[in-house]
């Protein structure tokens, strides 16, 4: 049995509660640290609307004290100063530490003393700390570093994961220009309220990383994709000639040779203009990758899926600031009967 | 540097040497060990065409404990027994072995007895010993495994590997039935003459391995492929109605139910009956997995190439007979410049 502290009880939490919950004879939920004050004092169970008696609490250096987990799991916010407050407790409470802020799948991309800092609480403290999620953690970084191994030669990497936003409330649709003239789109990117995908940094990062490549340049773009048909979902009305999504680009250089090409165009309804969802990674060498999974696997789903599946995997790893790529193969958790 | 001795050049281990020898800054090729007498005291350059003094011998005793390499790739045949004469004295060297041999991808399934025994060896030795290749180790297992873990639940595993046969001589169109009628074709399967692929009770028990499925049947079928144009390659001619490959199938079920289906159809010139070749991987579950790589890797190639970038992973790997799925996640190895 693994001891977990479920931090942060959001869409992304509560899809790991789930998992967790799943698997009552591989896992134990030791304690659920919420920031919403409104949940402080409600059980697990009456948030899931199934079974579960765990407390939900704001006094998270209560639940770690008292819970002594073996994994504590941070479903909460995106970048690495919004969740300083959270890993360090978690380190410090002696549990190995897994998190889905997308920036801290490879956290020396953005702030390397963030990142130094980490590694070495966490070395002192023996526990492990990893970045997971759909993406960056999987799609369009460590899915490629794997089929990278069947390769004698590789000249460069370009992959694309187009999704459907549809489903999404207003903030991810903010973040994404949905709904915005192409006007509106680009002074939105200028002054950083129109953000697209977080994580190509990361995923170029962690390709790098595994495959020793000296990436001296990042460039991203943000392009709007503008629509030709009508598109709409219960959030947003978006008129033809109007802004459904964010094309957004990451490209990693080495020596000016494009060796990594990222592209993530979301947006909502995409196969009203004909364009067929999924996930495709090319390899160009020798021998040649061409793979496409289709539809592309839901970022939710997808995402607490990884994080859970990590869990056991924790254990046996080694101290300090981890990544995927340091990682063994991640593999499904089958739950014991 | 790892010094590295590679056993075997054949068509495999000649690609593995190439691999080697495109990165001599990362690997030292400290000696090559021959079976056929015919190549004794000539140079891998003499063999592949390009500069390397590095003599070949029959003598693996002397060229083990000269070379003291750190590890020893073994390319030479598909079952346990008939590599037992290699594996065990490369470990008995001290060095850790990697080895292309489909069985020894998870040597439980064929002889639990020879696996234990060369367990126990590799531990004594403090080694590792890991079977690589396309197929098993990596298309219809690892792969899988990968993919898994950004599933929820899994119901079911479905993957197809097609391929084409025609680059292939006569001894793989022997195995695979390719130019006989029918008749020939069931009468060949009966006396085991026709195997089709080797390898499909290994995928299976390395997926059950990973995912702690228990896979308590394993039924394997081959069927003809049944041409209804005419079929060519140098080597064999097939006229409509004669047999232009095999269709072979393992099937893994726990308590009668069908857990994992491998497909995997041989054949020459799948495109003249319109059959694209590819890599295809279903898991069936939540969220769905449905992947295809087209064309497929291709088979050599994938299988060398992974050898080699498996080759600087083992360094770190514990004692023991080990598998692709005990493994980190595996990566591309670039040559240092």
């Amino acid at each position: 049995m693994i001891k977990v502290v479920e931090w942060g009880t959001g869409e992304m939490g509560q899809g790991l509660l789930k998992f967790i919950l799943d698997r009552p004879r591989d896992i134990e939920l030791a304690g659920c640290i919420v920031t919403n004050p409104a949940k402080d004092g409600k059980t697990v169970g009456e948030l899931l609307g199934r079974p579960c008696d765990v407390v939900m609490s704001t006094d998270f250096e209560k639940v770690l004290a008292e819970a002594k987990p073996d994994v504590v799991c941070i479903n909460t916010q995106s970048n690495l100063h919004e969740v300083t407050g959270q890993v360090h407790p978690a380190i410090r409470s002696g549990a190995d530490v897994i998190c889905i802020a997308e920036k801290i799948s490879y956290p020396w991309a953005s702030d390397p003393d963030w990142a130094e800092t980490v590694d070495a609480m966490a070395k002192e403290q023996g526990v492990s700390v990893l970045g997971t999620g759909i993406n960056p953690g999987f799609m369009l970084d460590a899915l490629i570093v794997m089929w990278s191994s069947v390769c004698l030669r590789i000249d460069s990497i370009k992959a694309t994961r187009v999704n459907d936003l549809s489903p999404f409330g207003p903030t991810v649709m903010k973040g994404q220009g949905v709904g915005t003239t192409v006007q509106e789109f680009e002074a939105g990117v200028a002054d950083g309220s129109i953000v697209g995908h977080i994580g190509f940094p990361e995923s170029i990062m962690l390709i790098a990383r595994a495959l020793k490549w000296e990436i001296d340049e990042i460039v991203e773009t943000r392009e709007p994709i503008v629509t030709s048909v009508e598109r709409s979902t219960p959030h947003v009305h978006v008129a033809p000639g109007d802004v459904a999504g964010c094309r957004h680009i990451g490209k990693g250089y080495s020596k000016g040779e494009l060796k990594i090409e990222l592209i993530h165009p979301q947006q909502i309804h995409p196969h009203l203009e004909g364009q067929d969802t999924g996930d495709y990674i090319e390899i160009h060498g020798d021998p040649d990758v061409n793979m496409a999974n289709k539809p592309e696997i839901p970022g939710g789903k997808g995402t607490y899926a990884s994080t859970g599946n990590y869990i056991p995997l924790m254990k046996d790893a080694p101290a300090g600031m981890l990544t995927v790529v340091d990682m063994p193969l991640p593999r499904f958790l089958t739950p014991s009967v």
